[in-house]
């Protein structure tokens, strides 16, 4: 299966290498885009002991690259590899690289409808852009059926006015390729998508291979179903959510033909809105579809259009999650939602750490999400606004792909009822006016840490990151470092939205000055402070703030602070 | 690489298994052996959560086996998976079963010079055998070289009645299929092959593919060794040593039909003494020779002789340990001799659960040595009698294969100096006459430590260790339990040779009874404890006993210590 990458990122390539008897060794990295001759990169490795050998490689161009490692003895001084009798390489191993955005976005999703359609969504689009938003992500724009329509809080008789779920795609004027006529037309559609560009943001559509009752594909392509003995079509589960509004596709018809046309119908979808400019999909429940289905038509699209990038909102098990980034998903949503702790079973540094360099970290890409339409949890219900501060914090600065559902900048914490993780009045069965422009909101925290973001390189990457102990296990601290090495970010984040904390950060691992006291710049307050030694005091008070992300510069420690004045500010 | 197993042994199989959609899945092991089209073994699989799914099989059968894994649906109840339409195998992984020796054995190494060759060795194996040992290990019987002969203490320069260091192979009197005129003949040889088996035993032979100057290999294929450009041959290095007296083979000779001859005649080695009845090899320093040439011959001698067993003397680099054994050596020496304290980087704890449960778990068998005629070190260097008990029950109690080399029962503690790591005055270099009948010596205790380890099926298994924390870092425990689950083993050391500790043992991972007091065996000195909870305490006095080995019995905690009496000695 393909590693990922994206472009400009330093790839780090380890190997096993050894030889019998006592010749030095030299090794390297040969890193070729798929079908051309000349390599992309190349790369000498070095020991790093225990036979292991590393080196970094990165690429500028996208799509299936494959990296060998070649190495060879060296008895008598260097040796030119071409010319070393001894030279062994090691089987091609894939490397998939893709745009940037599919490792780096902050992402923010809205209903349009809540905006009177695609021309009142495109005049709110500087707003989410002067927020420093990069994606702007749509829940189907399609027909929505009226059979079973869902009423207010996924009640299961809507009345006459009630705009039903947009995941229960299609109705007489459409499916999948249709928009629903109160959100515009094509050319509103086309228009949105170059008013999102000009602001330097771009769509992400939903992707969601379901049809409600009136579907076209229900009536032409009954065979696309699944149909009881008595000729009807049971609706679609995602244990425990039933949903009565829509039917699952059947993904395996018994005739090849059958199954065949199908699948070309759904790939169909995507090159609908492909060729209308869209260039990220985010995928509806991707397991409860055939692996099969996505592997093929993950791998048809990048064949076309490597540039297409696929998020999977898979909340389902780590091994099913696994499998959809390993046949192509360039992005999944991820467990961070209900990971509130700093230790134990809810714990972040275990989830975060498993995600950066466990197993999966080769090939599957977070996006880490506080909240969706469906998902109200943890400190956010009945929350007051610093635990929608800290959850943002922490998505934000942990993984380098994270997004917000629009009305979370206005503190939405009512939760459907005790035991359900859907929001009150869900946004899903109804359309909603919010104030924006209220003050108070989490837009200009939103704003700084999307600034920060982007001017801080650490920050773009998830596989550099080191959590540090702390004396508090409320108080959780981890650090990153860019690429070059150049930029080192620490964020130190208090997890009790209620209360004031207090902690001793343990930062051992990195190379701090050893004696005297250091300045280091919070990025988030502009505030300078005073360090000494590698076990700095934090006071996180959730009333004023609930976090700091400290700049380290260069991995010498204060540098990058000394240049940002050296001068100790009034805390 | 296959996997390793030994016929009887029951093997963990887990695979990931699972379908889109919510039908409830079956699944089954099917082990075969190469070649056979009927099964030696199917087993049911069960979900163990997180989609993972075991089984356990086992075969009678030595041999290269196959196991695959099937899974399939059954939504409408079970379903026999030969009619399941959407049955799914695995690709077939190699499991190679050896005999049981391969696995578990207490060895004993002595040079046969120093009880008179081998119709003395004969007359002291019904002693060796009646201690518990099952292999009586010899290293090189071979003629010695002149030149270059070592003298005592590993000096360069040898008087007239120096024997040399066998390891030295070769002279006029001929190589490696030619026995040691002192040794006795090849008839001796024979006998001493019966003797040991007749007394339960069987020889393991050292294989040293390497030549003294003397070797008539030297003069009849010059093409078989590294000449420098003036002629002459360097002798053998394994930095830091030096081995002034043998020339390396070159297992590369320019010529191809050079390279074959010479590898058959490495080969031949083996099957000259396989033929008088050999069945074991302990291969000396593997690791400076091509692990091509390993993978060739064990695989070429393996087919012609399933129950031939190698242990790799590979006291190298971990990544090229785990190689010889992934190319096919049975055994492995290990690092055990340097692991003297329960944490940190000479540690027992991490080390041995690294070898039990690590990535090399499923294809690499240590073999434990506290001691080797190259290796007195750690506590046994100047150490109390203690320490040799403590590091014999170590060796003993944690892996399946252990052994010692003579004079280990007298506790031989000078070491040649304070920076080396060999014995003073080496038996390598010089004839030692012991008095083994000597009162007080270790002999006692390794006959009931062999007793034990035969009576308790859990000590001849390293996968089911497990340790317990202790509340003192020189106190340390693990417990064993064997395939069927009925046998279980709680070991607890002191590793302080010299002073008395004290620990509580955490044993929440037994289940031992909850309420109420319960007795419980130690099966070293026959003594029945009182335990009440989890968590017993122990007090270890060296002067008096270095070890428990606690009889838990079953899984239940004390039904085998009620057996043994349910009386409480006086402690």
């Amino acid at each position: 299966m393909p590693a990922k990458a994206v472009v400009g990122e330093k790839v780090r390539v380890t190997a096993t290498i050894f030889k019998d008897g006592h010749d030095p060794l030299a090794a390297r990295v040969i890193l070729t885009a798929d079908g051309e001759p000349k390599p992309q990169a190349e790369a000498q490795m070095r020991s790093i002991g225990n036979d292991q050998w590393e080196a970094h490689v990165a690429t500028d161009r996208i799509g299936l690259h494959h990296i060998v490692v070649q190495g060879w003895s060296e008895r008598g001084g260097p040796v030119d590899p071409e010319d070393a009798p001894d030279l062994t390489s090691s089987d091609p191993h894939p490397l998939w690289v893709d745009r940037e955005r599919a490792l780096v976005g902050a992402w923010y999703e809205l209903f349009p409808r809540s905006f009177g359609g695609f021309a009142g969504t495109a005049e709110r689009v500087p707003a989410i852009a002067g927020m420093g938003f990069d994606v702007l992500y749509l829940p189907p724009i399609h027909p929505i059926g009226i059979t079973a329509r869902k009423g207010p809080n996924n009640t299961l008789t809507a009345g006459p006015g009630d705009p039903g779920s947009p995941w229960a795609i299609g109705g007489p004027e459409g499916g999948h390729t249709a928009i629903h006529p109160d959100l515009g037309t094509d050319e509103d559609f086309r228009a949105l998508v170059e008013a999102t560009a000009a602001c330097g943001m771009e769509i992400a559509l939903d992707y969601a291979l379901q049809c409600s009752p009136d579907h076209p594909w229900v009536g032409e392509h009954p065979e696309w179903f699944h149909h009881r003995p008595d000729g009807t079509i049971a609706c679609a589960e995602n244990p425990p959510k039933v949903y009565q509004d829509i039917y699952p596709l059947n993904f395996w018809p018994d005739k090849e033909k059958d199954r065949a046309a199908m699948w070309d119908a759904c790939k169909g979808i995507l090159d609908h809105w492909i060729e209308r400019g869209v260039r990220i999909f985010r995928v509806d429940n991707p397991h409860t579809k055939p692996v099969a289905f996505w592997r093929w038509v993950i791998s048809e699209v990048q064949a076309e259009n490597p540039d297409i990038i696929f998020l999977a909102e898979a909340f389902t098990r780590p091994k099913v999650m696994a499998k959809l980034a390993e046949v192509g998903f360039s992005q999944s949503y991820t467990y961070f939602t209900w990971r509130t702790q700093q230790h134990g079973p809810d714990g972040l540094w275990a989830y975060v750490e498993d995600l950066a360099h466990g197993p999966v970290a080769d090939y599957m890409r977070p996006n880490f999400w506080p909240n969706t339409p469906d998902i109200l949890s943890g400190p956010l219900r009945h929350g007051p606004p610093a635990a929608f501060a800290m959850r943002l914090v922490l998505a934000a600065t942990m993984s380098p792909s994270y997004g917000v559902y629009s009305g979370y900048e206005l503190y939405e914490n009512s939760p459907a009822s005790d035991t359900n993780e859907e929001y009150l009045n869900s946004e899903k069965y109804e359309i909603k006016h919010r104030d924006y422009d209220h003050p108070g909101t989490l837009a200009p925290l939103m704003t700084s840490l999307n600034r920060i973001r982007r001017e801080h390189p650490s920050l773009q990457r998830l596989r550099s990151i080191q959590f540090h102990d702390t004396t508090n296990p409320s108080v959780i601290a981890y650090s990153k470092v860019s690429d070059d090495g150049d930029d080192v970010v620490l964020v130190v984040v208090n997890l009790d939205p209620y209360w004031v904390q207090e902690a001793s950060i343990d930062l051992w691992q990195l190379d701090l000055p050893d004696g005297g006291t250091y300045p280091v710049r919070d990025v988030l307050s502009g505030e300078m402070f005073e360090w000494s030694g590698k076990k700095p005091y934090v006071r996180l008070d959730p009333m004023y703030r609930v976090a700091h992300i400290f700049d380290l510069g260069d991995p010498t420690g204060a540098a990058s602070a000394i240049d940002g004045g050296g001068t100790q500010a009034t805390a």
